[in-house]
């Protein structure tokens, strides 16, 4: 179904990598919204992931892009451009790793190097995005950029690690490079911090069944899916937003608002 | 424009009092987007505004029901679910009046019987609203309450004096029913904190006019219009949202994420 | 042990029932730091408990007064000043009682006249106690003024019911009247949101045993007793503390900041 | 004037450059407070300011150390241990530097290894402290650590620049920190979020007097100074507020809690 929301607008959607991805579903929805877009991730998770066939699926070129690489990024912009034959509408920002995490490194003993890296792939990137953006003024006028967050950047879940810092990184650069847009381009800039969704990055956190489930029986309405987030990120691309700009929007069933929910007591 | 964002939904909007109100512009909004409604205030209002004018441009019955009155609330509810054919969708609560202000009576020498009124009409009201809908069984599953408030309720705008606290107390009975609603009915509640609005009731605050600049000056985007607003709603009304509940969403062009802006200091 | 914090401070004290109270435990620690007090609680509360006991012990004159009422307050503040020789530098404000939850009413029935006693009795007293007080000036410059709350003002715990917006309604007059204060007379006023506490209003909330479990487990360090509230307090009004203003202050070790707690799901 | 709050304690602070940092003032009042104190500072900071000096006023050890350097952490509090006679109490971390504000780069045209250096400097500095601190077990049980903050970690200040991200991160890091040091060790850790200071490092930004203005004119109580914000840091660090952990504590004269003082508009 569609509401043809995005008719006629261009995006660029980062983080695709399988069809478990929040990404995938977001690419799926502002096409079916009547947008058209280009694809990017990083070379190595393209070769991991399935990008490519839902480029085909969607008539979407994909193009390689490493989103710490400002080369690589003033390429991608570029060449989106070229293709969807002029300046953008939206982007999102869909990107999160912690190497900490994938080496099984505890939060008390982190190694700095990859902590560093952490927040270069995982948030800094989205500075690097739209500062090349800025300088390429790659988006139109009351244009939306958006970054998938999770609550770990306001509350405490031992198990996220060092992603809990990427994430309040990522949202103070929402912030503040929001004030930047929106003065000089009219430009929104937020955050969707979203339920744990069964994606190949988020099933790689230790113990996160346990914790899918305890965030499901906490949420009044239950986690949101990654097909719901689409639905929201859709929204929020459309021009029916245009006045929400720097905020960090829970899409999360309620988790956010909860101090307790009596049914964690009676399980 | 409309994107049938709402087709086959009904709705129950309150407090359009005339066509600067944003009431008005949400009726006007949900039903371009398709659906169909009834519309309600308060007898003494509907005496004032021009209500039945915007229900005759709808085709929307206006209904009269003081918001604090539980007998007028299980009238209202009751025929509007016979007149729209069945239990409605979604509700706006669109109701603020303060009798301290009214009166000229300063934060610090209220009269405390004029400020339960005050909390009755503007908040308790929301409350009520609920409770006699849950009763009723008045909303279909999946569907969407919201309220209009103001960031008085996180920070001090002196002249907003006992407003402050009614939109206090309306954001927590957004978030307490919230957790009712959705655990019973998959039903979502959240507030729409918006700018400064140059509605009737905006205007009577005092210094109203240098308040709403400086607030355009310190937001990035500028102050959120009333139709701006009215296309927020619609977006919270629809299916696109499922997942947002028990939020307080802050549609204000960027102004609750300002610390400071430089072109306030420019003036 | 003393440090003598409190050193030629005169101070009220609201809300000391038994030797459970936090306000009983305030009220001691402010003497032992130095202070001369005055003790009050409603005349219904003062048949019940031992708040006698506690004045000869202190040494602290009682007198009965209802919160609610204005004639009450102002010969509270006007005794206050006779019998401690001058205006005070600190007040306590530790009232709470919610009609609906005493009768048995959950959330989604209650009883409306009940919910605006339970307010005027929980919150709005606060306000009557400042507007009163503001009247008389009965502060001194750089005076402290504390309410109790609980962080149900900003999430859900279903039991709570309307004390949720009680609690909301008192943060907003802290707010909002330390604002006023703020300017007039360099006083500040915050309130402290304290863990679960056993005392005889808290206990008296359904389930009270396995909630009170519930926050001590998430809590990392634990619920803090009403003898570190006490403390807390203490610093509050203290001289070291003069800028801190507006303020809700969790007092709780952590609850407020925990997302997910490893320890709650090994249970 | 000493309250004797801190007696028999030792502690270690950070970043004392010159009379005018609040470091300093804190190394002042805790010595005044009855504790015993290292002091630390980068050896080229050292060399700049006047810590010395400050050392023989409070019969202090200096031990120079860079906060990014794991193995002059690791020098630092071994050293420290030796010379205040076993585990220390208290720490105060008050480093912050931006290398591209100091190098005039905007926002929007940052350099991104310059953004990385500002980064450990400013904030994983504090990460690294008390994971060295932890493996060396250098701290008691109930012991207290506190670092120095800002509001633009919330709010936006776009003078600022990458300093907001930096807080951003600091603050997390209290918060995760504050957790793993909650459970094993009883530890609390906090930010104070300061109003705007006149010290070297405050002054250096941008239009720092107008701001440091236009901040005192929105808080009720003016801009907090160094001296108050020691005070603060003295009850922060002594066992009355045992409690409190994983808080950003504001004190700054009600700023944060202001949506607009007429104050500004009256200008």
């Amino acid at each position: 179904m569609s509401n043809n929301l995005l008719k006629g607008k261009k995006g660029i959607i980062f983080g695709a990598l399988n069809d478990q991805s929040i990404a995938w579903k977001v690419a799926q929805k502002v096409v079916a919204e009547g947008a058209t877009i280009t694809l990017t991730n990083a070379p190595v998770s393209m070769r991991m992931g399935a990008i490519k066939q839902l480029g085909q699926e969607l008539n979407a070129e994909v193009i390689a892009a490493d989103a710490t690489n400002l080369e690589d990024l003033n390429n991608l912009f570029t060449k989106s451009m070229e293709i969807l034959g002029g300046k953008v509408d939206f982007v999102l920002h869909s990107i999160g790793m912690s190497l900490n995490v994938r080496k099984g490194k505890p939060y008390t003993d982190v190694n700095y190097e990859w902590m560093k890296q952490t927040f270069d792939i995982s948030a800094i990137s989205f500075h690097k995005m739209m500062q090349t953006m800025l300088k390429l003024d790659a988006i139109n006028d009351h244009g939306s950029i958006l970054a998938l967050t999770y609550i770990a950047a306001q509350r405490v879940f031992p198990d996220y690690n060092e992603m809990a810092e990427s994430k309040a990184l990522l949202e103070s650069f929402a912030r503040s490079f929001g004030y930047h847009y929106g003065v000089n381009k009219k430009v929104r800039v937020n955050t969707i911090s979203q339920s744990p969704t069964w994606t190949t990055a988020g099933s790689g956190v230790k113990g996160f069944q346990e914790f899918f489930d305890y965030s499901a029986k906490m949420s009044p309405l239950g986690n949101a899916s990654a097909e719901a987030c689409a639905d929201y990120c859709a929204v929020m691309f459309s021009d029916l937003t245009r006045y929400v700009t720097m905020q960090n929007l829970f899409h999360d069933g309620g988790f956010s608002t909860m101090g307790m929910n009596p049914s964690i007591l009676n399980k």
